[in-house]
């Protein structure tokens, strides 16, 4: 299994991410210095190796799961059954 | 810094999870299983203890940043400057 977390490069305005801190303040949470929305997705996918499982991966989040103008891309892999 | 993923229940439909699983089909990527999508947040917040950040993200996560009807969160912290 791959977890995907999917961000918004750092220097793109994040209007989500403002309302959510926006919102977390107006609840009474106080604290909160900045708050970053991103997409996060879990991948079952079949794969004879870790290696040929990232490859997959890599090459799945350019070109679909990710906007790579905008966005970056991290993951982990875990074996399951 | 807290990231936290907040993801569908197991036994509630992802029709966003259906649309990638499709669109990676038809892209040419064999042998993916599953696919889910949830979101993703990084907060930045105060506080004088891990403990003291931990309780504040579980009541944020359950009050704000998940839906608890049909929704799970689960979250790491680390400490930033």
């Amino acid at each position: 299994m791959a977890k995907v977390e999917v961000t918004l490069k750092k220097e793109v305005h994040d209007p989500q991410g403002t309302a959510v801190e926006n919102s977390l303040r107006a609840l009474g949470f106080d604290g909160v210095q900045r708050v970053r929305v991103g997409k996060y997705l879990e991948l079952v996918l079949e794969a004879e190796t870790f290696e040929e499982a990232a490859a997959k991966i890599e090459e799945m989040s350019r070109r679909l799961l990710s906007n790579p103008v905008i966005e970056d891309y991290d993951y982990s892999l875990q074996e399951v059954e």
